[in-house]
């Protein structure tokens, strides 16, 4: 099993900023319902485009999904007000995005999560900023795994983002993202690890090439999860295939369905 | 640096066969210029179809490669005597395709590279056939290197096959593969890996997409060559791509180049 979080429905995209505006609820509904056929297990809801409006649109886009979707929503806002507020109007399990070990963060969301039906997004950033290396971002997913165990959530819910770092910027962050999820897996058996895949190829030509064989190498070094479009057919396709040839599909059924569907390109 | 060995002109394609038969020398060294143009460093000919008339047909694909390009050509044959022939005939380095652990290849293929200027893709075969598991492969390429290394042949210009095997018969086999070739280099520090991807997706759909995501993993394993297609641009991009996220490609240079030539797909 890979988590798919479906992230279309984030008001950075100019038509979702528009729909949630002008309370397009059809426009909206239609989103989830495509990333749950296209194999979303989790929907993406994100307003903060919207800075101090930002909880009244995300509200409204949590109750639109609900009503079109039966799959769970990813509640992504660097609030931990808001994200109180949304666990309290949410009757299904939602996944908070994101706890991470900065003081205006860490505690506070602990806070609003502690006693609640929720999964946990866990970035490994502190005050200090994005991590050097990958024994860095090991060590900030330990400290931020055994504090929300603390709190009773287990770690099964919890889904360590290692923060993806652009290529473009040194040429060895691949490595590094690659290094940092087989050691977060070594170090905490048992967690999931989540991630975008877009950021390695800031200021890059041909980016969803780069994207694309990212997610193949990432897969190889135990990749549990990435927050992505499942609308991209190619990208899709490559998780699907590289799934397959990791042995994580049985029977290689998967991906034979796929391709008959013609899903595999 | 990933060695490429271009693999069109073999026999087994059709149109090759019909220009060998025909002596269309104007086809081959197209097809010769036009894999070394793609980036192939050598340039594999194989005249097998012809059975008893391989060598003739050998011979004559040889002659006319060698006038074309400047790039190395691999000597594919299952004849040992064959291959002590075209040694005997050419007068640049030659990758010879193949020796194995097999009693009708092992000694006579030796005999034929001894003092030659070669190198040598050694294939993970025995008289038991194929391997069943990593273990096994890695076992048998310790015995090849310690043989063909004591005909004073440098364990650099040993190329590793550790034979691909259809993930349609058993679903393992990509893993299998990939624990191959992490085990090779780590047991052989020094030699190279060099494998053919397609055995891989047989028997299954949508092949072209599988060989592409296989040759991503297998990078990630460490593998150092592959005999493929370089006119095939998807397969290219995905090797280029590949190189530059493993942080192979100081400065992300060879991406950046491939991009701007509309090369990354």
């Amino acid at each position: 099993m890979f988590t798919i979080v479906g992230e279309r429905l984030n008001t950075s995209r100019k038509p979702v900023k528009e729909a949630v505006r002008q309370r397009d609820a059809a426009f909206v509904a239609q989103e989830a319902r495509r990333q749950v056929d296209a194999g979303a297990h989790w929907i993406e809801v994100n307003a903060g485009t919207f800075g101090e409006d930002e909880q009244e649109h995300l509200f409204w886009l949590m109750d639109v999904v609900a009503k079109a979707v039966d799959a769970p929503m990813a509640v992504d806002s660097a609030s931990p007000a808001t994200i109180a507020q949304a666990l309290e109007r949410s009757d299904r399990t939602v996944m908070v995005n994101s706890i991470s070990l900065e003081t205006n963060r860490f505690e506070p969301v602990l806070t609003a999560v502690e006693g609640k039906n929720c999964h946990l997004v866990a970035l490994c950033m502190n005050d200090a900023g994005m991590p050097r290396d990958a024994e860095e971002v090991v060590d900030r997913a330990v400290r931020l795994v055994e504090g929300i165990e603390s709190t009773g959530i287990p770690r099964d819910r919890i889904h360590v983002d290692p923060l993806i770092q652009p290529v473009a910027t040194d040429a060895s962050k691949g490595v590094m993202a690659m290094d940092s999820i087989r050691g977060i897996h070594q170090r905490l058996p048992g967690v999931n690890t989540l991630c975008g895949l877009s950021n390695i190829s800031f200021g890059m030509p041909q980016r969803k090439a780069i994207n694309r064989c990212f997610l193949a190498l990432l897969l190889s070094a135990g990749l549990t999860g990435a927050i992505l479009d499942p609308l991209d057919t190619p990208l899709m396709s490559m998780m699907m295939t590289g799934k397959m040839l990791l042995a994580k599909d049985p029977y290689c059924m998967g991906y034979v369905k796929a391709a008959q569907a013609g899903k595999i390109v």
